[in-house]
């Protein structure tokens, strides 16, 4: 997996600030997370081919998560796009974007397939034969979900040299990759675990933005390989956090350490800290593993 | 007047080329022309004061000339602005803008009035003491409007020495400016002109796009100093620029020249082009004063 940051600060895009979004590279899918006003330019910048992206999950309709999706929509239009477009959003987004395409008669020539959210439950809305995504409710100031997202279990890994000494014809490799044992070709049963090892362990990431502190999302998460977590505020301005239903960094690492992942990345900075390395700092007190997201930074895991 | 080119390319936004936005400055008011994406960072990169903005002009609602708005209303709120902010857009634009805002649970802390233009015809849309806003209707794809920005006749100059020896009193001199003839302090009546000279031209500018090739507006913008109107194609390519309602570089200089103004300023590139400067010539052989757009430049008039 391969985690691209296009955008993680909150509220107003500036001149070297941008709204929040992600791109995941996982299993040959290129998923876009959240789409704030300029993601586009921000893909560009990144070489994200954009005939790549088939799924877009928006977490919620406050704007610097998602005023950048109807452009990118228009865009897709543009460049003449054929393949299907799924967004993964709350209910009401389908409706503006439809009434926006309505008034500058500009329809796509593509299909654009919404997918409208109303659950207060985590529930399974992707899944293909190596990929599955969840929702995680969060807690803020309008309907907001977070996305997990998991490869299936990998495919067992084939000792070939113990295969043809077992004497196991070709055509029965992909089985013994399924897990299955199987017959050689003197009629003899083989064991698969003689024949291979276990495959990689699956990864999983966690995208939490926007939430307050809210603890019902730690056995969602528990053992993801990466959080992103949002931090808009350090512990300083923890009253406007509560008031806002924002996290602190603070509170971001011990989501983290209850949910014992083993990387924390902080992000959805609020535009008052130029310095954003206090918030390794404060996390870092409770939880060790801890990196601020960046625009243009990537993580692979 | 002072205009500031924040965007001046058709379409998509890219790294370097930025969708349709411009300010201009006159007699103290800073009016934004349409809003493509990204706007609100332009405006910062051009340090354009938020708070002097208070009246906004969308000739259509093509993206490239109005995704930017609803971000740019948000940043106004999260700013904590109070003062009012005029929009004047076709209709439809405040559906839009009002369901966006409620999806969000994000209202203005101020007031935000709409003017939703229908008219076919040229209307006078803004007024006060100093200024005059006249729609210019265009011919595109969908309902637009251009826009003419004209400056009231400025009042005469006083003649200081001459009133002086005139024995008028200071109180008179308001009255002097505004063209009257007055009352000594002796009595006599003393002529205007005599003690005034007339006040620097009034100056006006247009702004048209999108449209295509459209000899009615002719009438409406005849003799101003400034047009910027679009040029979307070269005459190479001006199968396109009929189907699609945009104008070439050439037809653009034929209204300027029929129109009898003052200076050509060419924008609304379409990205296909790299070399600018190819707009310049063909522009040229038509109408001499013609200058290319370009995001970050202004023109002073």
């Amino acid at each position: 997996m391969k985690l691209t940051i296009l955008g993680c600060h909150s509220a107003t895009p500036r001149i070297n600030t941008h709204p929040t979004s992600q791109v995941l590279e996982i299993r040959n899918h290129i998923f876009l997370i959240d789409c704030g006003e300029g993601t586009q330019v921000q893909l560009r910048k990144n070489k994200v081919k954009f005939n790549r992206i088939k799924h877009i999950f928006i977490s919620h309709l406050h704007g610097d998560h998602c005023f950048g999706l109807v452009g990118l929509i228009s865009t897709f239009r543009l460049l003449t796009r054929e393949a299907d477009l799924h967004i993964y959003a709350p209910k009401g987004l389908k409706e503006v974007i439809t009434m926006q395409m309505k008034l500058s008669d500009s329809w796509t020539n593509y299909k654009l397939i919404f997918h409208e959210l109303t659950s207060r439950e985590s529930e399974l809305i992707f899944e293909d034969d190596k990929v599955e995504v969840y929702t995680i409710p969060l807690d803020h100031r309008i309907y907001t979900n977070g996305f997990l997202f998991k490869e299936k279990e990998n495919e067992r890994k084939l000792l070939l040299g113990n295969a043809e000494e077992a004497k196991i014809n070709k055509a029965y490799f992909r089985k013994l990759k399924q897990g299955f044992d199987v017959i050689n070709e003197e009629g003899e049963l083989i064991k698969n675990d003689t024949v291979t090892k276990a495959g990689s362990a699956p990864k999983s990431y966690a995208f939490c933005s926007d939430t307050a502190y809210n603890e019902s999302i730690v056995p969602i998460i528990s053992n993801v390989d990466v959080l992103y977590h949002e931090s808009t505020f350090l512990e300083k301005l923890s009253h406007l956090a509560d008031k806002t239903k924002h996290a602190t960094a603070k509170q971001a690492a011990t989501i983290a350490k209850k949910a014992n992942v083993k990387k924390l990345v902080l992000g959805h900075f609020s535009t008052r800290y130029d310095n954003i390395t206090e918030f390794i700092n404060e996390a870092s007190e409770v939880f060790e593993n801890v990196e601020v997201a960046e625009a243009g930074k990537t993580f692979e895991f």
